[in-house]
């Protein structure tokens, strides 16, 4: 009988999750598109799986209450915290503000000459525009392939990259906004912003700058990993960071093509756990 | 002959220059006093040493220049980046903005109605408020008690944290501000605000909180390494959270006693590199 090791078992369930038609966890429920060539390149690899990721976004968030019993809770972002807007793509940044006004469920207040920042205390629920960068989470066959992920990753400028457990490395930059913008109204359902659309404008063009930076890294990273990890030459299929266009038909194509591909391959293997 | 091994012949190289009376390679050239339990727990162990640590500080930056042969850099710090205003201090947060106008080489313009925000471009330098919690380095003898100083932090909500090479963990939580509030006008030579003093009351607040937090963290780290590294019951020096005064004279009359005590363990070794 073909005996398949921890790591293979593990890497097998993950990718039959990942081609299924069900929604993950995520919030989004899907992978993030921009995601997807690396993703791709890291499974191809008989030595490492990826297991969680995110391109990049920005959001608005309304944080939840943070008042239990009457006794104010310091720091944390509350229970029942709300995503007001998510976006990870670069075209629909600009316009949040006013998607938000004719969606919401609350009304919009915004003033600019920041009286309304008064009415603040310590349990005043903020709304929070925040820039989170690419983060991407690979399990590897040991800490070897674990250990050159990381260092890989650390010369590709994810400084606050790590190995956790059972060689569990997550790739991580710091290239963040985390902007304190308003707050909620509870009395009245409104959301009072204390900065104007001018400020808000400065937010959306700095997050597009820094989506710009991120997805050089991305490219940078996926050059790196491509190179170092798997021997491919930079030139057999992606240059200088062009990462190929492939259809949705394609890659469904590709992807049943290589799970039988690796049926075939964990069928022959009899590494004993 | 006795033989320091690799970690030990490290921590003993390391330990010399924390106590020594030179400066460090930080901007403040001193060891942050609010990290200082947790460092001499950690170094009382025969398997850590620290490397690097921050307490937690806000800090009021303005960027470098971003272009160089007229070609605008999209993202980064740019070159010539400098501290407006750096606090580890929870009592020094209130008030920055009037030490800055007070000391500062460049004029200070504050607008309310933020018509200054039409002025910025591609090469604007901003002005970031920042919050940064604390972070610790931790270089450990083996890959198996990293693992464990890692578990440990993890458990305590350190959610950042990782093993890099040569089994030295980064200690690390996700408790930041990034907020741009305001631009050098170069022409002029002003730091031109485009949040008012009101925004930034709400800033310093929530960098207090913050504050807070982040010292709640620090104690929760301190009892778990002290328990569960350590191996000490949690009423040995420190009661739930309380960590002991300690003059500058005691520390010092301490350290050298232990340094004392290493160099006669270290002469009492004799692990082979």
């Amino acid at each position: 009988m073909a005996v398949q090791n921890a790591f293979e078992q593990k890497k097998k369930a993950i990718l039959n999750e990942i081609d299924s038609t069900q929604p993950d966890l995520s919030p989004k429920g899907t992978i993030d598109e921009l995601c997807l060539p690396i993703i791709d390149l890291i499974n191809s690899s008989a030595d490492m799986v990826t297991t969680s990721s995110c391109s990049g976004r920005v959001s608005v968030f309304l944080e939840g209450t943070k008042s239990y019993n009457g006794e104010v809770k310091i720091g944390g972002k509350g229970q029942g915290g709300k995503w007001l807007y998510v976006t990870h793509d670069r075209g629909k940044v600009i316009g949040w503000l006013d998607e938000l006004r004719s969606k919401s469920e609350f009304l919009l207040e915004i003033s600019r000459n920041q009286d309304l920042v008064e009415k603040v205390t310590g349990s005043t629920r903020y709304i929070l525009y925040k820039y989170e960068p690419f983060i991407l989470h690979v399990k590897c066959r040991d800490f070897q392939v674990a250990s050159k992920l990381y260092n890989e990753a650390m010369s590709c400028g994810f400084r606050e990259s790590g190995i956790g457990s059972n060689n569990l490395v997550a790739i991580r930059i710091n290239i963040k906004l985390d902007v304190p913008i308003g707050y909620l109204d509870e009395d009245s359902s409104t959301l009072k912003f204390f900065v104007g659309p001018e400020y808000i404008n400065v937010l959306d063009s700095l997050s597009l700058n820094k989506f710009d930076e991120n997805t050089k890294k991305m490219q940078a990273l996926y050059e790196k990993i491509k190179r170092e990890l798997l021997n491919k030459s930079p030139n057999s299929n992606a240059k200088t960071g062009v990462i190929p266009a492939e259809t949705k038909e394609e890659r469904r194509e590709r992807k049943k093509k290589e799970g039988m591909e690796r049926q075939r391959q964990l069928k022959s293997t009899s590494n004993v756990l």
